[in-house]
């Protein structure tokens, strides 16, 4: 029973104050290979319930974010919006290629667990909730009624995988879920995100062996 | 509207080859002050379908292992029983107090997660599940009939906190899940363990802000 044996140590509990952690090997953003995806087999559904308040929309100096509460509830479990932010291009490629932007909302769960939902955008037609935050930003105004949804693909198919934070620190205590679906914005609203930002993106890192999930909802796929 | 001022940034994308990612700052083992522990909100169930066969016991040169398989559907999510093996004394403290030994159920995700179940075990009755399994250690035989719920305790009440691997590579990817009752074994069967490690526990290590919290399943409390 070969693959029982004992491994090798080359470590011991008389010296642990000289054990090392194991790190920068789930960084993010990644390309996604969508030859390499696995289904994800747990039932994976992400239901939101964002508050229709952005309570501000400022330039961070590495990005333009909305603060706005809300809750999602992923793959069963709840997490609290903390805040959005945008990046032009987009940080994640998938099978080598950038969108033009990428917005990731950020939440927190109760263990401190981080959960960010990444959106593609393209340039295409006018969104007009974007509209209503780029207007706001800087003027330490709250605003009202905004469907954050409309930043939101319909379809919730996502590619899901472990990883961290794109900026520093770079925590590694970040789970991905990416939706395929893009969601379009205009050329003059994608100009004025890049007058902020216009190349606010982190490499993508390699993926060291994790493994990239894909979540359909469809149910004849 | 002060809490909304931007950051003062001291990294920029066109260094980034630079940044440093944070890490050793979510480690295991630690001392859970039940002072602090926060009432866990998701529902938090955990259903064990573990195989009635152990494949192998071994000592790996660190500590006794069992090989099995099994699933573990914990907060509705799906993990993979890896292996189990066992500390003495206890890893994790409760209020800065070890007990006699602690054993690790170790899962993994599709997506790479680590879950451990943890059980602390205290010298009293003999286990008749543990006496097989120590019985087996480097015979190189598979064993059936195994019951391995009889190491975990009838109360599913637990700890939870988001931690490491406790040997290296310490690897910060492990959700942990202690359960508040004991498993009690025999003082000859705690002496055959530490006969076999006396002391293969590493020093608990410090919080750094991380929460720990309680689910308990008793609905009167």
């Amino acid at each position: 029973m070969k693959h029982f044996e004992a491994p090798i140590l080359d470590w011991n509990y008389a010296t642990q104050q000289d054990w090392c952690c194991e790190h920068s090997l789930s960084q993010s953003p990644i390309d996604i290979e969508t030859a390499t995806l696995e289904p994800m087999m747990d039932t994976g559904k992400i239901q939101l319930t964002y508050s229709r308040t952005v309570d501000a929309v400022f330039d961070t100096g590495s990005a333009i974010q909305g603060i706005a509460t809300g809750t999602a509830n992923i793959n069963n479990r709840f997490f609290n919006l903390q805040q959005f932010h945008f990046h032009t291009h987009s940080e994640h490629k998938v099978d080598g290629k950038t969108c033009d932007a990428e917005l990731h909302f950020v939440h927190e769960a109760q263990n401190g667990r981080l959960a960010v939902l990444g959106v593609f955008l393209v340039e295409g037609r006018h969104n007009e909730t974007l509209q209503t935050l780029l207007d706001a930003v800087n003027t330490n105004q709250s605003i009202h009624n905004v469907y954050l949804y409309d930043l939101l693909p319909r379809i919730s198919d996502y590619y899901h995988y472990l990883g961290s934070l794109t900026t520093p620190p770079l925590t590694e205590n970040v789970e991905w879920y990416l939706f395929k679906e893009t969601v379009e914005i205009s050329h003059k609203q994608l100009q004025i995100l890049r007058n902020y930002h216009a190349n606010n993106c982190r490499h993508t890192q390699p993926l060291n062996g994790r493994k990239v999930l894909f979540k359909s909802f469809n149910k004849k796929s």
